[in-house]
Parts: C-alpha cells; sequence; structure tokens
C-alpha cells in the first residue's frame, strides 16, 4: 500500500510538532512552530514577491478545485482597499457534493488516527509555505493591513489549527485502541475478552467562516474535524472566499497525493446576492457545524441545525473597567492600540470602558472622568497622528454595514473623539476609520448594552467601580462577552473582578501597558472565549471542542486461549 | 479552615483509587474499587441484615433530607414485588430549591478540583458502603432480583459514578492551573505575563432518571456535574425514588461534614399524578441535563431544554445477526440467559434476532431457520426450569405498561415461545415474564422495526446474513441501537459486521458464548452508547460527556520582574 507507506511517513516527519503541541496546550507555555514575522530570513529571500505576484495570478481567473462541481462558478469578491478580484471559484451543487463526501468517509475513516494525523499536518505545513500568499489574500477580503492579514491569516490560524489537531489527538488517543480484558472468575478460570476500540467520525462537518478573520476562526474546526475523519466542507463568507479557496486547494493537493479523495475537504462558495449557507445548514447529512459571525445567524444555526453539533463564535460585548493606575499614560496608550487594531473589527475589541463618574485615583493625584476621557481621546490621536503608521494599524472597514454603523452612531452620546478616515497613499479607496469615542450616563443602556461592532467605544460613566464591575458582569451575562480588561492598583477591586469574571465565564486581563493587547489570543496559552456566555458555545480550543467530533466503536470477542 | 482541611485530607485519602482509575479509562483493562459480590466477606457479617433492616426502616415513613422543602411530602412507590413502600419524600418547590442552590454554587466552584474531588470519593465510598440497602431500595423499585439491584445499583453503579468523575478529573486537570508565559521579543526584553486558569462550572445540573437502572444510569451525570463544580438536583422516576433519596441524603451529609451547603445535591420528587420534570427542564438555570427514558421525552428534552446541554439515553433496537456457529448449544444458551435477565427490561436486551431463511452453517451440519429457534426455545425454556432460578433471573416487570405490551405483543408474529410467568415463593404479587419469542419475515418491517422495550424477541427471516447485517445497520441508523451481536465462523463475515458497527455506531460483540453476554458493559472497559446513533446523544463515559459541563477562565497580568 503506497499510500499508507507516505502517509506513515508524513506521521514520522512531523511527530515532533506534535508532541511539542501536546505538550504546550497543557503547560500553556509560549509555543509556536510557523514563525509569525514576514521575515526574509526565515520564509526565504523571494518569499514576500513570490507571495504577491502568486496572489495576483489569482485575480481576473478561474480558481481550480479537485471536488464535484456543476460546471458553473461563482464569487464577486471585493477588496476593501478599493478593486475587485474578479476570481470565479467553482460552484458546487449538495445533492452531488455531499454524496460524494460521505463515500469518501469510510476510507479516511479507516486510515486510522496516525495517518489523519500525518496528513492533517503536513496541510497545515504546506500552508505555513504560502503565508505571504495568504497574508495577500486576507489582506484584500478583510481589509486587514499586509502584515496583520499576514499573523492573522497565516501563522497564527495555522497554530489555532495545530492546537485543535492536538486537542483532537489527545482525545482520541486517550482510548487503548485494544486490550485484553481479564476478569477474575473466583475459582473458576478468569474470563478473557479482546476489545478492540475504534475512532468514528460524526459525518459531514461544515465550516461556516467570517470576512473579517476567514482563516483563523476556521482552521479550529477544519483541522479538528479533518484529523477525527470528518470530511470537511467549507463555507466562506462570500465577502472572503479566496483565503478559504487556497486553503482548500492545499488540502486537496495533500489529500491526492496520499491516495486519498481530495473533495474529503471541499468548498461551498456563494455570492451575497444568492445566499446557500441555511441550505448546507439544514442538509441532514451534515452532523457538526462551526460558525463564527452574527449573534443573529448563530442562534438561528443552534436553534434550527438541530441535526448537528452546532459550535459557534457570535457576538459580545467586550468591557474595560478602568479604577485606578499608577499612571494614566500607559493604561491609554495600551488602550488605545486594542481600540485602534484593525479598526476595531475583532471580535476581542473593547467596545465599553466603565470609569467612576467622579474620576480615578493615580499616583499622580486623582484624575475627573473627562480627565481620564481626554488623555484617552489624545492618545488615540498619538497614535495615529502619522498616515503610514495610522493605516498600518486601522487596515480596512471590511464591509458597507459596519462603516454605516460608525457613521450614525454619534448620536448615540457625547462625542469624545470622532472616528475619521486617513489617507492609503498605496489605495485610493480604502475605507479604514479611527475609533469613535462616546460618553454615556451608567443610565443610558440602551446606547451601549448592544453589539457596535466596529470602531466604536463608550465611556461609560459609573457610580463606582463596584457598579462599573455590576454592569460589566450584568452585560457579559445578558449579551456574553470574550474579553475583560481591569486596570486598579486595589488587590480587592482585582480580586472583585476576578470573582465576577468567573461568574460571567470571560477571560479578563489585568492591568495591561506595553506589548500585551486586551484584543490578543496565543494559540497554546490563550482560549478563545470560554464557550460559557452568550458571545460563544465553544472555546477555541478545549476538550468541548473536539470530544463530540468522533465516537468510540468497540468490538469485543472471548480471547482465543479460552 | 477547616473544612479545607478535611476535605484535602479526602483527596489524600481517595488518591490511590482515582490514580487507578485514571490508569483505568485508558487501558481499559479489568478494574474495579468496588466488590460486586454480596458477600460477608467483604461487607461484613451483617452487612446483609443491617441492609434489610435499614431498607424497612424506610418503609412507612418521612424521608430527612437537609435542603429546602415546602413543607408538603410526595411519593407513592409501589414494590414490582407487590406491596405499596409508603415512603413519604420531601416535596421542593423550584422557586426556592434553585435560587438556593445557586447560592451554593460560588463556594463549591472556589473549593478548587482537589477539595471537590476529595467530597465526590468520599460520597462514592459511604454509597458502596450501604450496598446492601441499597440493593433492596433497587430491588423494590425496579423490580430486579435482590443480586442484581446490589450489583447494578451498587457497585456497579459507584464504579460509573467513579469512571465520570475520572474522566471529569483528567479533562479539568488538563490545562495547567496557572504559567508564566515567556515571548520572545527579538533583541528587546521577552514579554513575561502570569496566567491563571480557573475551572468554572456551568450552572444547576439536573439528572432525571429512569426506573429500571435509578442509580446505575443517573451516577454518571451526578458525579460529572459535581466535580466540576455544578450542584445537582436529581428527579428520580415516580416509581423509584428511594435510591436516589438514600444517595441524595448521603451527599448531603459529606457535604455538610466538610463545611458545604448540603443542597448542593437535590431531589426533586414527584409522583405520575403531577409530573414536574419539565418545569425543571425548561428552567433557565438548568444548564446540564442528564435523562435516561423513552425516546419521546428525550427528544423533547433536546427540542425543547434549549437553554441546557443535554445528554441522554434513549430507546434504540438492539440486534443479533446469527451466520453459523461451531455448535449451536452455547450460543443459544448465552442468548438465552441475555434474553432473560431482568425479564427483558435492559435497553442493552437484544430485541430483534436476524437468522437467514434457509438456516446456518455449524460444523455439525446444517440447521434450518426453525431448528435454530426451536434450540432457542428449549434453551429459554431449561434456563427458567427451576422456579427459584427464573424468578432470580427474570426480576420483575417494573411496570403495568411493559406487562401489557407483552400481553398484546403475540399477535405481532408467528409465537416460538410464549411469554410465562413464575412462581415466586416470596412474593406473591411479582410479576416477572419470560421472553416472547415470535418469528417474522424480513419484510414485516412494521412489527420488528420498533423499540418493543420488555422480553420480546423476534426472530427475523432473511435472505441470507448480508441481508440480516443491512437490516441490522438499517435499524440502527434509523432507530439507534446500544448493543450488536453476531455469531459467525466466517472471518469475511465478522469483518462485514465490524464495519457495518462503525458505520451505524453501535458497540459489537462477536461470538458470545459462556460467561459473557451482550447486555453487559463493565464500567472502566466497556462504552455504554457510542453517542452517535439515535439511541444515545452521549457516552457513559468518555471526555465527550464531561467536557462541556465546566468552562476555563483564565486570567493574565503582566509578570512583576517587568
Amino acid at each position: 500500500m503506497t499510500s499508507n507507506l507516505i502517509t506513515n511517513e508524513l506521521f514520522d516527519k512531523h511527530q515532533q510538532t506534535l508532541n511539542q503541541a501536546l505538550s504546550a496546550i497543557k503547560a500553556r507555555e509560549f509555543w509556536t512552530v510557523y514563525p509569525e514575522v514576514p521575515s526574509k530570513k526565515i520564509y526565504g529571500e523571494t518569499a514576500n514577491a513570490d507571495g504577491l505576484s502568486a496572489f495576483n495570478a489569482r485575480l481576473n481567473n478561474s480558481f481550480v478545485l479537485s471536488q464535484p462541481t456543476n460546471g458553473e462558478f461563482i464569487g464577486n469578491e471585493t477588496s476593501p482597499y478599493g478593486f475587485d478580484l474578479n476570481i470565479r471559484h467553482p460552484k458546487a451543487d449538495l445533492d452531488t457534493l455531499i454524496p460524494a463526501m460521505q463515500a469518501a468517509l469510510p476510507a479516511w475513516r479507516d486510515a486510522g488516527i496516525q495517518t489523519r494525523t500525518g496528513i492533517c499536518l503536513e496541510i497545515l505545513e504546506r500552508l505555513n509555505k504560502i503565508s505571504f500568499e495568504m497574508g495577500y489574500a486576507v489582506m484584500h477580503t478583510s481589509g486587514q493591513s499586509f502584515v496583520m492579514g499576514f499573523q492573522a491569516g497565516g501563522p497564527h490560524a495555522q497554530d489555532r489549527g495545530l492546537e485543535a489537531l492536538a486537542y483532537a489527538y489527545e482525545l482520541m488517543t486517550q482510548t487503548a485502541p485494544s486490550v485484553t480484558w481479564v476478569k477474575p472468575q473466583g475459582r473458576h478460570q478468569p474470563l478473557s475478552v479482546e476489545k478492540t476500540f475504534t475512532v468514528v467520525p460524526r459525518g459531514i462537518s461544515a465550516t461556516i467562516a467570517c470576512a473579517t478573520f476567514p482563516t483563523w476562526n476556521s482552521y479550529p474546526g477544519l483541522f479538528a474535524s479533518l484529523v477525527t475523519g470528518n470530511p470537511v466542507v467549507i463555507k466562506p463568507h462570500p465577502g472572503a472566499i479566496l483565503p478559504l479557496a487556497i486553503t482548500v486547494q492545499i488540502a486537496q493537493q495533500v489529500l491526492q497525493q496520499n491516495g486519498f479523495a481530495p473533495h474529503l475537504v471541499s468548498l461551498f462558495a456563494d455570492d451575497a446576492q444568492h445566499p446557500i449557507t441555511k441550505d448546507l445548514a439544514l442538509h441532514q447529512s451534515v452532523k457538526l457545524i462551526d460558525y463564527t459571525g452574527s449573534s443573529e445567524f448563530g442562534n438561528w444555526l443552534e436553534d434550527n441545525a438541530r441535526q448537528a453539533q452546532v459550535y459557534t463564535e457570535k457576538a459580545g460585548i467586550n468591557s474595560i473597567v478602568i479604577d485606578s493606575a499608577e499612571q494614566l499614560k500607559p493604561v491609554v496608550n495600551n488602550l488605545a492600540f486594542s481600540l485602534s487594531l484593525y479598526s476595531g473589527q475583532m471580535c476581542t475589541t473593547p467596545q465599553n470602558i466603565y470609569i467612576p463618574k467622579d474620576g480615578i485615583g493615580t499616583s499622580e493625584g486623582p484624575l475627573s472622568f473627562d480627565q481620564v476621557a481626554s488623555a484617552l481621546a489624545t492618545a488615540i490621536e498619538g497614535l495615529l497622528s502619522d498616515d503610514k503608521r495610522a493605516v498600518d494599524i486601522l487596515g480596512n472597514i471590511q464591509s458597507a454595514a459596519t462603516l454605516k454603523r460608525v457613521s450614525n452612531a454619534s448620536a448615540l452620546g457625547e462625542v469624545i473623539l470622532q472616528d475619521k478616515a486617513y489617507q492609503n497613499s498605496e489605495f485610493d479607496n480604502a475605507t479604514m476609520r479611527s475609533p469613535l469615542v462616546l460618553k454615556v450616563n451608567a443610565s443610558d443602556t440602551t446606547s451601549y448594552m448592544q453589539e457596535m461592532f466596529g470602531p466604536i467605544v463608550f465611556l461609560i460613566a459609573t457610580d463606582s467601580t463596584k457598579h462599573s464591575i455590576e454592569l460589566a458582569k450584568q452585560s457579559a451575562l445578558e449579551h456574553g462577552a470574550l474579553t475583560w480588561g481591569i486596570y486598579s492598583n486595589n488587590q480587592e477591586v482585582l480580586n472583585q473582578m476576578a470573582q465576577a469574571s468567573l461568574d460571567a465565564a470571560v477571560a479578563l486581563s489585568c492591568n495591561l501597558t506595553g506589548g500585551l493587547f486586551v484584543n490578543q489570543a496565543a494559540a497554546f496559552s490563550d482560549f478563545h472565549a470560554t464557550g460559557a456566555n452568550n458571545a460563544a458555545n465553544a472555546s477555541l480550543t478545549n476538550a468541548q471542542f473536539v470530544s463530540g467530533r468522533f465516537a468510540v466503536v468497540q468490538n469485543r470477542w472471548h480471547s482465543k486461549s479460552q
């Protein structure tokens, strides 16, 4: 069996990476195997030029995949930097695609854990090699800056895929593949039974991706499902097909080269005019769904795709509580970056900043609410004072809906800092926005107790820090939250916030200054979402995220000696 | 802190048991810590007499629990052996019970993994000590024989509880409780961040138990939820409250003795006239539900208790395929016992036996379908030829509905063996039934392609073994199945059945004869249900069963040295 030989070689080739990943998910120490720096020294002298030219070759062209298609093409992606990609992606019908994927399932299942693991690790390595091309693909679909598109769309997404694969491998191999079970029978001969335990997949797995982080948010589900034996169909956001089409193409190449049906990983693309996600989500053969996007559609999936196990990351309201600080400047500098990065379009970006209406204490003396607000506004303006740097930090607004939301939000409070567009010297039609900062009273819940995706920030005047913590907790319990931050010199206050974070199941960052930001989550160490509040029903990544993707079927018979 | 001292002692006391359990769930070798033999040598000279008198003292009495009650009592349990238990159980209102349990949650959560684990292990040990009393309690609610009530209701249930606890402990401790995360920053000083990771529960956990195996089926959910920090409310079947009332009482004693609110484990009993399960299941604070019972109510729970993670074990149709045998006699003897045990009321009891209409091959020559059918009938009659032994094997029919189902089933096929009642010398009104064995054609799907809970067996005449396997697979895919058996001398046929068992996600037993039976599942080795067909959405026990019962909340801050 040539294919088995090759695939066992792949497992051996990547075993050290796997072992390190298995240690990392437990110890939670810093670890990565895919370098996050887009450096020539690491990725090769011509990596950037090669990546850009590979990206450019995709434009105005038909994308070729090895999967059943109906001969038609689809897709009208537009770069947020202001031009049409004009890429025609193959169109698929569920009636032919799903049965073909089902037919490929038994061979993939029967290939066993090591073979599937080796192939998945090879796919990740190949994805890593084209991280520059992926950086441009993510940049021109999500609107991120190139560096962010490279990092979040490339190595960081690969990290998250490897992390999910490691969790799945850990659980699949938790049960011995076979055992001789010997039960004593008093004076009689013991009862001896041979047993085998086989990992079987759940069925077709659907990954429904978002437009802002098309690969980062979908690689965990893709690799967790694929390594556990499930064929995976990827439904990209119509605005960000390319990064996932490239991903599917590489997965298909590796599968095919190792003797498996390439369409074990398939693309199911649509355009905004003719959405097809619901057809996929409700298909009776789809047993697993991974979704990132709006709460509205996520809740619809949870309520309606009842034939499937549904893993969702939806919207939430992230909160910062400012109680006190040694110095205010490092605080507002840190926050300014978190609020500005990718024009506030990260699901981990803070939206609500709670500050006592009577101000805060610092080692330099008390500061009024307005002084804190003003310092934050100044920090944002300073951070973005240089157009070139502003453009690199802000990236672009991905969707017209977000742009419109920012434009309409000024009326929701007292404007502390108006949102602003910047000049992008390279792209005329780029659409970034700096954060719109609004002041509201704690009682104005209708303005700030709703998710306002994009660069919209509320500074909320509360009665006290206790009040701030209560509101943050209430907000997380009702609307969900992925991240919380607190600034305080008072250990008792930090403890209260920590206790509230346990009650509301939100990750908490304390007194972040310098080079660590509340919206950052490092694979193998930081859990992205807890899965235990309304922002998400799953966490990237833990045992819950992978354990429902397979079952163990046992077979037993009397030992021969009996 | 006295309570912490005591509870850390409990963890130390039981740590060896825990460590062995942690090894056992991986290796799947034979292991148990709770002896299954109701022997004086193990449980003490007076254990049986003490257990019986403890049980008798429960009768005609009010049951005392340490939990909020409304002052009223409820319960009208009747022994299937023909007398009223006349036990009055405390009644509870959700409006007071649930808030009281919620209020007790933070202290239980904050006690930490080791303290909770020590307490749960102590509860299990105390339950083991009263296994004789539990045996009588299970006997006189489920209708099982005493020995079965002792084993399945006592040590085997405790095994399953410990197994679930071990899985939960394994996953809770998979993540390091804290780490110093150090990320290199090129020529700059590394970024050093302290992180903690805290296990938090999901909320109130509800265990909805059945009447046939009140403890065995509910201990896994009870201990998996409790050890992960969730308060547990147990909703017993109105016909089998006592075994769970005793369980709750012991749990409350251990909790209270260690400084925790006893009502962290509470009883929520009702009677058949005023069912309250739906009120509990739909309560917004109930975030976890474990259920064993009918498919109808299990599906209702899955569809309606959307605020909760729902783990169900429902009904299925278990199949046996007879293809060939060395000798027929050991085959039918083995099947006769599996079909008769507890009057066929195990969820793992075979219902459908597929046999080629042209008969089977044996080393003693070919046998016709009717010869196989007749041999099985003879084996059942022989097994139950002695009244005393028949009573011990059959136990009693738990519910009037099952009795009625058996009485009405004769019309569904050609009667090969009529069901029969036996004399119980000790109890006049006992209601056991030997299996009703019916012959049907494979085309009579309306008769056998439905679950007929109780001692009802269909012998199905098929075109071939290939046809038999197809029908078993179709049945499992449509209606679910917990167990399959096959008898064959042909490795190719065994492989085909094994492949089908992977497709349908059913546990398969091959050529069982002698002292191993298809309806038996040993904790730490055999998985009970796969969770991947319609018979159950969870498996006892694997990572999927425990991983959704808690989340991990992280907290991070810059290392002090920075």
